[in-house]
């Protein structure tokens, strides 16, 4: 078996010797042979042919993905980031989205910002009429099949794209695929990288009747296409006329495109060309992959394309594992990188507001959070909400970070209309945090949940800054006796009385009569009752106890109570980011704006103990963040006064 | 002032150009000429002509790299990763190391146990006289000065070394440095880029008189040393002599080693191969570096030698940064990356003990964390630690996580003696740590704290594992009284009683009156008194009220007691990680080896409350991980009971 195996690399190699061979007599550009080394010699030349026909120095290159769904959008990011990191031209990314997936990565691309790279939508729905006839066995449904559309979906200009799936991640610049353009003979226009399995020989299994195919096939994970000639060769009237004939015997695709692509192949196979196999190592099992590389050099693009996806049996999975868990981890954040080779490209440089802080300004933290254009990932996790047939549901609406994350549960269990967390966290925790959500019942049995990751800023300035950008109120658990249909008008803003335990065990107390006993008990108390009495005196705790209808209450100043309010309301300012005045400022400016406040005499909500976040251990004990505070808390009142021409003044 | 820059960057390019040109024309091993390109073509042709000179695939490359004391230790970390991440060679390290370093990097080194990575420690201590002797004003001390006795301390069959700063990141494969060595000229034996300051051009302010050097003079961040030749030119008398005659003048070095070698350099400029600057871009204020790149793919190494390191002034000081966050971050257990290729190399393949286990096994995930190698960073702070003289001070040791960060400082106010702190973090987390302790004046100020770094596997596997590997206490806050001189004999064990609060805002009972007091308050309570009676009922709290003096009791299955033991006491069973009977197993073992439990009747402990973390969690919801723990402790009981010959069975 060792002997076989050694074998076959030493065959492979011969092989690939040839091809280098091949390439250098078959040189296009008029550059001179490089001369034939010895052992490692040939290794290196082989790179320096490459080179040598090299891509031009920013040159953009353009990338196709197609990609749907919440649960691809978030694959995909593992593939953007490789390419990135690697990366060292212009990169225009097409991709081929449906609606879920397009708000996703619009907003991801948009927050993300990095630069010398841009992004064009195309959307599914446009496409879908051209492939939807295929029945498609496979998993991917009529979005595997839309790569055959590309020659259609894609701008006319456009004349050559790499087409990668979610599930590839690179190792290298993907330059050195594109630069494979070159090598292409007039008449290919499709390069593509062997079946690394026995599928398209058949046999597997007793009926196994596979599409037909040249020898093993090609996978089509990884694809170069010449864009203007696909054109030229009709190739919409080609793959179709192709699959309709083989759809008499076969029924359906099983593969998807690849079967297509395949089927056609076989009938043209003057138009594909062979790309090394490095550049699609296909990890499924029973896969003849290993052949491929001799050495980690030779690694170009791992292909995660067994449905086991991470746990792949294969001798090197740990490498492989390692390269995507390097990605996937990776703080996509350090990939803002800009290439200054190349400034003179199209991209404007826009002017960095950054740059025009001073950084002595006592509140230069504060003003540079501000600023910040936070990474985000809308709705990282798959779900659906249907509203409420008369519009009139609430959702509960609230952020955390890492730390607070096995509150999540206890809060599901008590309020079980629809949700949205914005997740504060890190690449990696956003890992931990999937890993967790697979492995809780409560939290996989949910659909109405929206989960938003805004990703954290680098690590060396997390500690001084105070960003939780809503303050965190997970703890808070709120009694579903809330879910009464209560009809909103647009100058309401209905006010959820607060208490807190400050013990740990707490059975949720299921009626206002308990509530009321245990508040006599002393088990509980009305919201920092022991420290910041002020923020919720208004809510007028006394009346509270025997109202039964909603009561009106007058504002006051550092009223911060939470609230039911319609989804139009002004947002947070963002300028109090972390911990301080970020819910006051916001219900000053309501009640300038002449909103009414409203307390709800059955409803409830009960603060669970927590450790102080570092964040507000650092406030504190800062001076200058109170300083810096007190500076915004200023500024904030000038504007909101400005603004709405109102006469608010701080006590 | 842009339009001089520009010309300035065309300048440059012209004569790197030019350069590229002349080692073309020089090339040593008869291979072919290049072909010249037009534009881009050209920057190809360099990298060609590098490569195919190239270093032979599984050559291994040498790295020597002085290090001294903690922070040192800690920063070269980073360094390490970056030449790790690109490297496609084995690596041999050579540490010159003073005994804190040593201690710290060998550790490191051995539960990283990287594949084709060897490393050799040289004490400092042995090498030490030969430099002492110079003056030197760097803050490096005499550790600056190291560098010069690479000669020496080097075993002398080797021959070529490229010596590193700690202060230096690595963008690409560090073997495109090693190629250079072919570069030299055969009286050339060390290559160094040349000073990006104006330092050695003298004038810098009124009295500044920089030590001799050739125009800029040489940066020594960077040094390819052919050792070989530089024994023969009588190193180690040719530094001396010239150091000597302009102490003479100059008193002392300004810059350590590099002002001696820009010296000897200056009398013997044949000595000296240019290296190309890309291969030190120096950070410092006032740098010229900025005329050494042109394009993201010419930065080869970083030298952030500035003593403002991250936070320089540079135009481009976001990218440099985004490139050493990368690696700060970086996971380094997935740098445990095979050179697949390099298997015929001399180390040793040793049989991974993890593909003994069977993935069916109930415990596998138990298991497996058990065989991992986890990767220790010990003194991962600068710390001091004098033992009293008599020999009986008591340290507290505690193991915590990320999540219980915000109690160092609690747990500090309540004890001034030696500390021991184990923290189980990732690499990003390890840095946000560092962070942490530098904005604490309570933290900084404490000597007596050690803080060993254990880094946390994976991200995928890390929700699925147990791992606190000693369960975290830093919640328990011990009481000052506790610091008695007690005299320990070996087959003793003093248990400190221990409460709780389920209250947050605890101000901690001075004395055990007030202890009593508050616990018949109903304010505090016997520890776990709620949930688990049976790990702390046989301290006997009742007899403990009254108690003046220290009295034994009576091991029972299931006490768990804090305990304060000789520091020779078996460790725990690293079976039990996570949460779950890692304390019982410990108490019991020391109860079968005929311990004496006796509880100390002035001193107490008080846990407080926290959120129940992500293991605590799991533990409770998972019935597999019940059904492990049950196998596993039978088989802790029949291993105890067959090593002990004793005969405990579980009820």
């Amino acid at each position: 078996m060792e002997q076989q195996n050694q074998l076959l690399r030493r065959q492979l190699s011969i092989s690939q010797n040839q091809l280098i061979q091949a390439w250098g007599n078959e040189g296009e550009d008029g550059a001179e042979k490089i001369g034939e080394g010895t052992g490692t010699g040939e290794q290196g030349a082989t790179k320096c042919k490459e080179k040598e026909f090299g891509v031009p120095k920013c040159e953009v290159l353009h990338i196709a993905i197609v990609c749907a769904g919440y649960n691809s959008s978030r694959s995909v990011v593992t593939l953007l980031k490789s390419l990135l990191f690697y990366r060292r031209n212009p990169l225009h990314f097409h991709m081929i989205a449906d609606a879920k997936a397009q708000v996703v990565l619009h907003a991801l691309f948009s927050s993300w910002n990095v630069p010398h790279v841009e992004v064009s939508f195309y959307l599914t729905d446009n496409l879908a009429a051209d492939v939807s006839w295929v029945p498609n066995k496979h998993y991917s449904g009529v979005f595997g099949l839309m790569k055959l559309t590309l020659n259609k979906a894609l701008p006319q200009t456009l004349k050559k794209v790499i087409v990668l799936d979610t599930d590839i991640t690179v190792a290298t610049d993907i330059a050195e695929l594109w630069n494979l353009f070159s090598k292409f003979g007039p008449k290919q226009y499709i390069g593509l990288v062997e079946n690394q399995s026995d599928w398209y020989l058949g046999k597997l299994w007793k009926s196994h009747r596979p599409w037909p195919a040249l020898g093993r096939g090609y996978n089509t994970g990884v694809i170069l296409i010449r864009l203007d000639i696909m054109r030229q060769s009709n190739w919409s009237q080609k793959w179709k006329l192709i699959a309709e004939r083989d759809l008499t015997t076969l029924f359906s695709t099983q593969l998807a495109d690849q079967d297509i692509i395949n089927a056609v192949i076989k009938q043209h196979p003057e138009i594909v060309y062979n790309l090394p196999c490095q550049w699609n190592v296909q990890l499924s099992d029973n896969t003849r992959s290993e052949l491929c590389y001799l050495e980690v050099t030779d690694l170009k693009a791992i292909h995660w394309n067994s449905p086991k996806k991470l746990k792949v049996k294969n001798k090197h999975v740990e490498f492989f594992r390692n390269l995507h868990l390097t990605f996937l981890e990776y703080d996509g954040n350090l990939l803002r990188r800009e290439l200054f080779g190349c400034n003179h490209s199209r991209s404007v440089i826009v002017p960095n507001p950054l740059s025009q802080l001073n950084e002595e300004d006592e509140c230069y933290e504060f003003r540079r959070a501000r600023q910040t254009n936070y990474r985000t990932h809308l709705f990282f996790l798959d779900n659906e909400y249907d509203p409420t047939p008369d519009g009139f549901d609430v959702t509960l609406v609230a952020t955390l970070s890492m730390d607070r994350l096995q509150m999540v549960e206890q809060l599901l269990k008590h309020w079980d209309g629809p949700v949205s967390l914005t997740l504060y966290m890190s690449d990696a925790e956003a890992q931990q945090f999937l890993s967790y959500t697979q492995s809780s019942e409560i939290i996989a049995s949910r659909k109405n949940v929206a989960y938003h990751v805004v990703y954290k800023e680098g690590v060396i300035e997390l500690i001084h800054l105070f960003r939780n950008l809503v303050i965190c109120k997970v703890m808070t658990t709120l009694n579903t006796s809330f879910k009464v249909s209560i009809q909103l008008f647009s100058l309401q803003a209905w006010i959820v009385p607060a208490f807190e335990t400050q013990r740990y065990r707490l059975s949720f107390p299921r009626s206002k009569a308990e509530l009321l006993n245990r508040l006599d008990m002393g088990e509980l108390f009305t919201f920092r009752y022991h420290v910041w009495t002020k923020g919720h005196a208004p809510t007028n705790f006394a009346k509270w106890r025997t109202a039964t209808t909603p009561y009106k209450v007058t504002w006051e100043q550092d009223f911060e109570p939470y609230i039911v309010v319609r989804k139009d309301v002004p947002e947070y300012d963002t300028r109090f980011v972390g911990f301080g005045w970020n819910k006051v400022s916001h219900i000053m400016e309501l009640h300038v704006m002449g909103f009414d406040f409203i307390v709800l005499p059955n409803s409830f909500i009960v603060h669970m103990p927590h450790a102080p976040s570092l964040d507000i251990a650092k406030f504190r004990t800062s001076p200058q963040y109170k300083r810096c505070v007190k500076i915004l808390k200023r500024e904030f009142v000038d504007d909101l006064n400005r603004k709405y021409n109102s006469d608010i003044s701080l006590q």
